[in-house]
C-alpha cells in the first residue's frame, strides 16, 4: 500500500497500544497482513463521500483498511459539524479499525464530542433467548471534554466481556467467571477453551440484545454495511470484503453553548463523581477513560510493553515480509 | 393550560397507557397537577429554536409540560431531517414527557428512524462504586421502520429494572428479585419497601453506570439541562422547576439508500432473528417493540384497563378539581 496510508494506519494501530487497547494494536498485524495477503483488503482504495446532506455524510470506504476508512470519516465529520453543529456521518465497505475510543475521541481536541457505533467483525451473541450468533458485541464510544479535568472517554462492547478477553483467559490457562459466556444449552460456560461451544452473554440480558441490535442497525443497516448474518468472521476467513459498517458523530459544543460553561460543567460532574461516598471496601470511583488517560501516560514514559509470544509471531512475520525483526 | 395544549398532552398520555406503558400515562396525572398546582411547571410556555445549525437545534422548553416541548423538538428534528438528513435536537427547560419511544416512534411514520435520550427525574443510581445517588436510569429509545414487519422500537433505562417496576412491586407486596438493587452496605436489597435504603443496579455493572452517564450528558449537560446533583427528584417536589433534558435525533433514511432497499433489510433481519434456534424452554424470541405493538393491537380492541386504585386515585383527583369523575 502507499508508504503515506501505512504510516497512518501505523500511528493508529500504535495509539492502540499507547492508550492500553492491547487487543487492538499491533497485535492485530498478522492477522492484517493475512487478509491483505488473501485479497480480502484492498491496499488502494478510493476512499470518498458516496452520499451527503447538511447534517450527514456517507462514506463508502472502498474496501480499504479500517483506519484510514475512519480517520477520513472523522475528519469529514469534524469539518460538517463546524457549520452544521452536529454531523452523523455513516461507513459502509469499511474494514476493522482498531478501539472504538480512538475515533471518538478524535473531535475531542476540536472542542467537540464524539460518538462511535460499529459492527463488531465477527458474531458471537445471538438474540436473548436463541442460539444462532446473528449479533457483535457492537460498541459504543462517546468522548467529552473537559475543562482542568481530563477528558471522559467511555468505550464498551454491549457484551459482558469483549472475545478479546476470553482469547486472554485462554492463552493465560485461566477459568472465566460465569456470567461472560453460556453454552447452547443454556449453562455457564466458565473454560475459555471451549469458547466455540457456546456464547457472549449481552449486558443486562434482553436489553444488551437491544443494544448490539440498534446499535448494529445504525452502524450497519443504514449505511448498507453488513449486519446479521452476513458479517464475515475476519478472523476466520482471509478472503471475503466485511463490509463493515461504522458511524461516527461530531458535536460542535459551540452550537449549543460557550463551550468554557460546558467544560466547567463537565469538570463539575467529574468532581462530583469522584468524591462520592463509597461503598465499603471500593478505593476509588472510576470516571470512564481514566484506565486509557493512565495508560498513555505510563507508555509515553516507559514505552509498551510487548509480551513474549506477540513479539515471537511479529519477528515470524516480519521474517516472512523480509524486513527487519522488532529486535 | 390552554385547551389545546391540553389536548395534545391528553392524547400523548392516552398513546402511552394504549402502547402498555402504564407507568407513564394516566398514571402519572395526580402528580402531573400537583406540580402544576405548585407552580413547579409553566402552563403557558413560550417553547422556542434558541439555537439552530444546519445539523441541529437546541429547544428551550420555557419550562412547559415535558410533551408539549418534546413534541416540538420531534416535529422540529423531522421538518430537519427532511433537508439535512439527520438532525439532532437538544432540549433543555423541559419536563417529565412520558415514555421515551413515544418520541422515537415519531419519525417512523416520515420513513425516518427517531433516536431519544433523556436526564430521568429522579436519581436512583450511583455512579459504579459510590453511594451518593448522582445518576438517574437515563433511557434511550430507538425507532426503526419495517416494511412487512412491525417497525423494531428499543425503550430501555439503563439500570435493570426502572424505578417504577420497584413500587410496583411493594404496591403488591412481592420481593424483588436479586440485582435489581444494592443496600449502602453492597448487600443485595429485595424488599421494595425499603428501597429508599438502597439504589438501583445498572446493566452490567460499570458498563451500565457508562452508559447512563454519557446518556445523560449527551441529554442533559450539553444542551444546559440539569444532571448530576443538578436534578430535581419530581417524586416529591411540587415546586421546583426541573430543567429537564432530552435529545430527540431524526434520520432520514433516504438520505442513505432507497427507503424500500432499507425496509426490505430491516425485514430480512427481523425474520433472521426470529427463527433463530432456540435455547431450550426458550418459545419465542422477541424483537424490541412486539410487547409494545401487540399492547396497541388490544388496547384499541379491547380497551385500556385502569386497575381500581388508580381509579379511584383519579376520581379523587377530579374531585378536588370539580370536573366529571371517569366513572
Amino acid at each position: 500500500m502507499p508508504p503515506a496510508d501505512a504510516k497512518v494506519i501505523g500511528e493508529l494501530m500504535t495509539r492502540a497500544d499507547v492508550q492500553g487497547s492491547e487487543g487492538h494494536g499491533i497485535f492485530r498485524l498478522p492477522q492484517y497482513v493475512r487478509r491483505i495477503k488473501g485479497g480480502a483488503v484492498n491496499v488502494r482504495p478510493n476512499i470518498r463521500v458516496e452520499r451527503e446532506a447538511a447534517g450527514m455524510a456517507l462514506i463508502d470506504g472502498d474496501n480499504g483498511m479500517g483506519h484510514l476508512v475512519m480517520r477520513f470519516a472523522t475528519e469529514t465529520a469534524i469539518a460538517k459539524a463546524r457549520t452544521a453543529g452536529v454531523a452523523w456521518v455513516g461507513v459502509k465497505h469499511s474494514n476493522h479499525a482498531g478501539p472504538a475510543s480512538l475515533y471518538a475521541s478524535m473531535p475531542v481536541a476540536h472542542d467537540m464530542v464524539g460518538l462511535y457505533l460499529a459492527v463488531g467483525n465477527a458474531n458471537h451473541l445471538p438474540p436473548w433467548g436463541g442460539i444462532d450468533m446473528l449479533l457483535s458485541t457492537n460498541p459504543i464510544a462517546v468522548a467529552l471534554p473537559a475543562g482542568e479535568e481530563q477528558s471522559i472517554v467511555l468505550d464498551m462492547a454491549t457484551t459482558v466481556a469483549a472475545y478479546g478477553k476470553v482469547k486472554t483467559k485462554a492463552q493465560r490457562g485461566e477459568m472465566m467467571p460465569e456470567g461472560w459466556m453460556m453454552d447452547r444449552e443454556g449453562r455457564p460456560l466458565t473454560d475459555p477453551k471451549r469458547a466455540n461451544e457456546g456464547f457472549l452473554l449481552p449486558i443486562g440480558g434482553y436489553k444488551g440484545y437491544g443494544l448490539a441490535l440498534i446499535f448494529g442497525m445504525l452502524a450497519g443497516t443504514l449505511n448498507g454495511a453488513a449486519m446479521g448474518k452476513d458479517v464475515v468472521d475476519f478472523n476466520n476467513d482471509d478472503t471475503t470484503p466485511t463490509n463493515t459498517g461504522h458511524a461516527i458523530v461530531a458535536f460542535n459544543v459551540e452550537a449549543f453553548q460557550p463551550v468554557a460553561e460546558f467544560k466547567q460543567s463537565v469538570d463539575g460532574l467529574v468532581r462530583d463523581i469522584r468524591n462520592s461516598r463509597k461503598l465499603p471496601g471500593v478505593e476509588r470511583i472510576h470516571i470512564p477513560g481514566e484506565g486509557s488517560h493512565a495508560a498513555r501516560a505510563d507508555r509515553f514514559k516507559n514505552g509498551v510493553p510487548i509480551p513474549e509470544a506477540l513479539l515471537k509471531a511479529l519477528n515470524q512475520l516480519a521474517g516472512e515480509l523480509r524486513i527487519a525483526p522488532i529486535g
